[in-house]
């Protein structure tokens, strides 16, 4: 944990920013895999380790404003749950550590929060992701799932703290940004044809965890890149296949790293995965080179786009105006999602309080396909930390829809894109801190280029 | 998965043992750890996979006894999520492969309950375990949590079908033994003076995954082995510790191993670690070759916690007969816990329908503590797969409290039991089959005496 000061400042900052009523945080809780008691791995909500920093479950806490009244609602824990679980710090302790003198069990939350309704004084909280938590608000608030509305002026006030990385979160972020790439580069070196993917998805696991990390979400390591999210590990690597890994640590403070590459099955890239492993690589260098205060990441992203097109223009699969491309959303068919997100606490940082105002500062996001999956869109600001993640993907199923509606026809030449239809897809991705006057790399550097790949292969 | 066939069988012995009404399957939905979409590995309600093994997320089933109609609600991807995830079976084509023809969409569900409420068919439902199902419930059924009541019938059912294990069941947990047991005979080999308890956590992870399997719970690697349910890997090993694994892989069709082993961390045990070690490995053995259908298994329990007693008189850290002791619960000062329990598609298995019919068959559980904590005490039965698992502990918590209270001050040597105090703990877990004339091991075996732990070292 960062000190108690740090917690007390944010927690200052946030009630000036406010101004009124009670500001309602809840933690999480230990969520059953199969049956109550085989919780998975317990992860803290994000923002109440922002501004309480205890990784606990069954912890909520009020911030009441207008009475400047902090309080950590929680229960001791009994003998029974010492003999299980060990000793743990008082829950006054834990609250103090995070300078927050007063506790109340949890049993008197509700009528806390009555009290203060019965007052006129309104309850702020922000959007729940978990079933647990509508279920609490239902039965703290007397609010049906249906009902319970986030308070705006309090997911504008806490985006508008959490974009913003201190010192102090910098390193802890570059701490797991050091170990992401530590599990990169042994996949790298381990790969083999005739491994399954599991192996390397083992071997990622086992670096997060031997380095006192974990992972900050599901390890993608799959010979099926054009699938974005794959969750399959099932597959032999073969030869000529190249193998999609996307992963990352988290700290024990729980911020996050997220890196991704593309590695070939072979010592070398053939020389037609090097063609289209080349597209991502420039497009890649072309957007981290964009990177600086002031500029829209909506216009890195067209950047990025239209480097793509321009390399699909060099091997014949488009043809056209590649700004036209980019614009009218022709790109799509090969970088059918965004090109990267904020990172901190988060992996994709504070996605639960939405992408209107996390990524678009409340300005109007695209429908376009592939464009309205442009989760950062805005202005970039120093002391943003965010991913740089193009890709290259050939979906045979998007290829077949657009291929059937002719559409884009005049920009991307579906005779030609069929000899790609089983590539498969191409990302790599690297974490950037937005400073004064560019962006500056977050951890280790990990291979990019097919040089840089193959020295280590 | 396994046949259709057999999906089919499972159902019709449940529709013909419950009679009649609605039986209503929750599937699990995914459980987003930070966010939404950043979620836990997803796990299938194992219930839900008996009957119907689908393990996707976002499914529910009816079987509605009444009118011979058994339905999967769910739905169908869209293009975007292919995009994303890849491509699946259509729900049709998944629930034909588990011999449901009837697929219907989710939102007509709750119409579907309605109707049979309106014709008088009770709903049966199972006890829930995710704030999810409460919520699922609630607005299928219009009943608030407090009122969600699980059917007897039911579950009587269930746990009857789900306790007898089938031929192609026990093949399935074999392997989930043999992955586990790997995952124990490689940390054995591995672990050395100077090491992170995460590094051992981390090559036991590594190894589940390697052979294609998940962890079937979170894995325990300590060197205070007196802390029952220790999750914390953040101890150095050092000369002299004994580091306690609790750990087991998961099949890919759901299908649990658990196993523990005790390890020095030198090449050797210290004659003191030996003195402790060997009373558990007389426990567990007595404690195994007690199986056999016909016996309570809360006797055997007994018989194991009696071994413990005797040992500790061996060392004077108890005194008096050994049965009274562990009739009067003294000997839980060292075995505060149970002896074992049911293993199957759940770890602990169907520990979410209730102990009082899965381990107790309904008779009454005691409320002695360590006693209360016996998961299965029932009378053993060809088919059962059950863990055997008793420990030796020394709690400091637990030895002041006793020792403040002169709790059996008769049978306990509480100025003997002082040099102990930092002792830690020892837990050895093996699997076991009741057969018809007694008990199998399963998986491949793993170290347990002190020989054959040194022996790997």
């Amino acid at each position: 944990m960062f000190t108690k000061e740090i917690y007390t400042q944010r927690r200052n900052l946030l009630k000036k920013t406010v101004g009124s009523g009670i500001l309602l945080f809840l933690g999480n809780d230990e969520c059953g895999m199969n049956y109550a008691d085989n919780a998975y791995d317990f992860r803290q909500d994000s923002t109440f380790l922002y501004y309480f920093g205890l990784p606990y479950s069954g912890l909520a806490a009020v911030v009441n404003i207008d009475e400047d009244d902090t309080v950590i609602f929680g229960d001791e824990i009994s003998l029974d749950h010492i003999v299980w679980m060990g000793t743990q710090p008082t829950l006054k302790e834990k609250s103090e550590s995070i300078g927050v003198q007063k506790t109340l069990p949890s049993e008197q939350l509700p009528g806390y929060l009555r009290a203060a309704a019965k007052k006129g004084q309104p309850v702020r909280f922000l959007p729940t992701y978990r079933a647990e938590h509508a279920l609490k608000l239902q039965s703290w608030l007397a609010l049906p799932p249906s009902e319970q509305k986030p308070s705006l002026e309090l997911i504008k006030a806490v985006v508008n703290m959490r974009s913003y990385k201190s010192a102090e979160e910098i390193a802890e972020i570059e701490k797991a940004c050091d170990i992401t790439a530590d599990m990169h580069i042994a996949a790298t070196k381990a790969l083999r044809v005739g491994m399954k993917e599991y192996e390397i998805a083992g071997l990622i696991a086992q670096t997060a965890l031997a380095a006192g990390g974990k992972l900050s979400f599901p390890t993608i390591a799959t010979i099926n890149g054009q699938i974005l999210h794959n969750h399959h590990y099932g597959n032999t690597v073969k030869e000529n296949d190249m193998l999609l890994v996307d992963a990352g640590a988290e700290t024990e403070m729980g911020y996050a790293g997220d890196m991704s590459s593309t590695i070939p099955a072979g010592k070398k890239f053939t020389p037609g995965q090097k063609e289209i492993y080349d597209i991502q690589v420039a497009s890649h260098l072309a957007a981290v080179e964009a990177l600086r205060p002031g500029v829209y990441f909506r216009d890195v992203y067209d950047l990025s786009a239209k480097v793509i097109c321009e390399g699909m223009k060099s091997l014949g699969i488009m043809t056209g105006n590649s700004d036209d491309a980019v614009r009218l959303g022709a790109h799509a068919m090969f970088l059918p999602c965004g090109l990267g997100h904020m990172m901190g606490l988060d992996v994709h940082d504070m996605e639960n309080l939405g992408e209107e105002w996390v990524g678009y500062d409340g300005e109007a996001k695209s429908t376009q396909f592939g464009r309205k999956s442009l989760r950062l869109a805005r202005k970039l600001e120093p002391g943003f930390v965010l991913t740089i993640e193009p890709g290259v993907y050939f979906i045979p199923e998007l290829i077949d829809r657009w291929k059937g509606e002719r559409k884009f026809a005049d920009f991307i030449n579906y005779d030609k894109l069929e000899a790609y239809r089983s590539f498969g897809g191409i990302r790599n991705e690297e974490d950037y801190l937005i400073t004064e006057t560019g962006a500056r790399r977050l951890g280790k550097k990990i291979p990019l280029t097919t040089e840089e790949v193959e020295a280590l292969r």
